[in-house]
């Protein structure tokens, strides 16, 4: 969908005019009470459900959405009930108007140009293709990571559009730690010589080598310490014939099956995702800081909330521990607010907000039938 | 000093002949019964205590030695009492035969062409350092993190050599996370465009940024998320003047005190540390895994044992976190063998091994004065 009109960002600067891919599923009701939007995080799509067809009307391989185990036809998030939304923010880099575009202004591709945007931000554009879209009121709005920031950030920007939350594996704002990962990744994006200021796709490169880097820090974090063990552990790829320890000795090629891994994950996400994107969306990560108005006050931070809140967590999330989850949920019921909290005990890490956990499905899909189905 | 016989190493390469540099402390006495070896980790060399002197014979700079806080006269490894030995380990860059020092079968700098070192090379090695000192028994062999993984790899391939290991924030071997860390580390640095498959000292140039992203990487490691937090928290550097948020909206100037720290300390390093002996250090790391000969099984691999043991570890140090030294303890235990483990309620992280705790201290000095002690 185009959107003509300027959009004024938080930083101060301005969208002039720009546009947002989405998708839909299920059918809007009559009177457009059945509306869910998903917000996704870093590298995620619109594409949140259902898969796409190749041009013989085969199911394209690897297409299913980002979050089709939990939205779909009879799913947890039942599209037969509800009308469910997925948009890609502004910024991104698969369809909507980000970095690798042209800059109106300019008549150039903006790449370092993009202005810099926040939760706010992407919130406020989704208000707009609500508008467009003639749903005034959302029955929940939903998100994973940094989709759940968007999901309590829409609560407190627009309380009265918002019937229910449900943030999952989310934070009130990132720890020093959870920053610093994210300025390692930036900086090696950054320092790749291929980089150019953000200026690379004008010279015809990409900062490739940065980007795996990036990926490959963000893969460590997603993932806990045991379900590493559990899935690589010390395993080699290949051990070595010829020496009792089966090792190779050699300090560049692969010996251990997690490198195996992590190259591979980098190699691939170095292949489809812009630099200048991943800068923009850890930044936006960074800045999103609800309480910082309130003096660090999360409790005087969420009083203008209404919305109903469902939050979900996974013991072994070390990105963004059951802690933060549990700092939000306290300062809802500091307000007397609606809120359920599940705390699920699952391996996978942060990685587990993407999987299809049999409790952690039981507890969005009863949420939904009891308390979000009108 | 110097060795001219050549040294296999466990890969089944050799070097030919090298030098160790060392240092000690105190006075080895008549029986020479009272030497204690300390063993470095990663970064830090063969200077782990006292400080040096300049031209003008005053106290140079920011000389004081790694371990400082315990090693000295009256302090918790008291040099009054032994005869304390640092020597800095093959492979390194701080004195001892490395890859950037000249290759005797080349007659060119080794680069990546110096041999693959383990941390049985490195015991190998330093019982070398001892013979030649006359030292056929150690009172005490003491490291942290890699260096008590040299402590505890002494016991094993020297048993009747060692009355005492002091093995503080260590493992058995890496977890799958740990080697993960490593390798995104040296992929930075192996793909740092000025790495040049190794050979960048003679083209002239430094594969800094790759130093800079893997040292940005382990000092995360390194801290806690608590330290961290109590440290930096979400404070910026700098506040922009002229927006509520402070923020600057830049992806790629500092904003948090966190970055700024980052990327300090990572520009420090990238300065004097030589890339080859970071990829060779993190790989003996990965490759340590003593138990491996025994099916996995570290009570069978410490049957050989006869040492005594004190192991410490830190509650926040998840690096090297509390579990994997009761790891050690266990099979020491089941061997029944002579062990005492505390395990400190510091909240450093992994660096708590090398600070000032008053407790950690004082469960040191009552260990070499009630036990090693001769």
């Amino acid at each position: 969908m185009h959107f003509a009109d300027v959009l004024p960002l938080q930083s101060g600067a301005s969208i002039r005019a720009y546009d947002l891919s989405y998708e839909t599923y299920g059918t809007l009701n009559a009177d457009k009470s059945n509306a869910v939007l998903i917000c996704h995080a870093l590298n995620a799509s619109h594409h949140v459900a259902g898969v796409y067809l190749d041009d013989s009307g085969a199911i394209a391989p690897k297409s299913e959405g980002w979050w089709d185990t939990m939205i779909g036809p009879g799913k947890p998030v039942d599209t037969d009930q509800f009308f469910v939304i997925g948009v890609n923010n502004l910024g991104s880099c698969f369809g909507s108007t980000g970095p690798m575009q042209i800059n109106p202004d300019t008549n150039e591709i903006y790449g370092a140009d993009f202005p810099v945007v926040t939760v706010q931000d992407w919130v406020n554009a989704q208000a707009r293709l609500l508008d467009a879209l003639g749903i005034q009121t959302l029955a929940a709005v939903m998100g994973g990571s940094l989709g759940g920031m968007q999901a309590l950030s829409w609560t407190l920007q627009y309380p009265e559009r918002v019937r229910h939350a449900v943030v999952v594996a989310s934070a009130p704002n990132l720890t020093a730690e959870n920053i610093a990962f994210n300025e390692v990744a930036r900086r090696a994006i950054v320092t790749d010589p291929d980089f150019h200021g953000g200026h690379y796709a004008k010279r015809g490169v990409l900062p490739q080598r940065g980007l795996r880097i990036a990926r490959m820090i963000g893969h460590i974090t997603y993932l806990s310490d045991d379900v590493m063990n559990e899935k690589f552990g010390r395993q080699l790829r290949d051990a070595a014939n010829g020496h009792e320890s089966g090792y190779r000795f050699s300090t560049q090629d692969v010996e251990f099956q997690i490198e195996s891994y992590l190259r591979y994950q980098g190699d691939k996400f170095s292949e489809y995702f812009d630099a200048n994107t991943y800068l923009l969306i850890t930044r936006a990560l960074d800045y999103f800081d609800p309480a910082s108005a309130f003096g660090g006050d999360l409790s005087r931070a969420l009083a203008k909330v209404t919305a109903k809140f469902l939050l979900v967590s996974f013991t072994t999330d070390w990105r963004f521990s059951p802690a933060r989850s549990r700092e939000i949920v306290k300062a809802l019921l500091d307000n007397q607010r609606d809120v359920s909290y599940a705390e699920i005990d699952a391996p996978h890490g942060h990685d587990a907000f993407l999987l299809d956990d049999p409790r952690y499905m039981g507890v969005v899909r009863s949420y939904f039938q009891s308390k979000v189905a009108v």
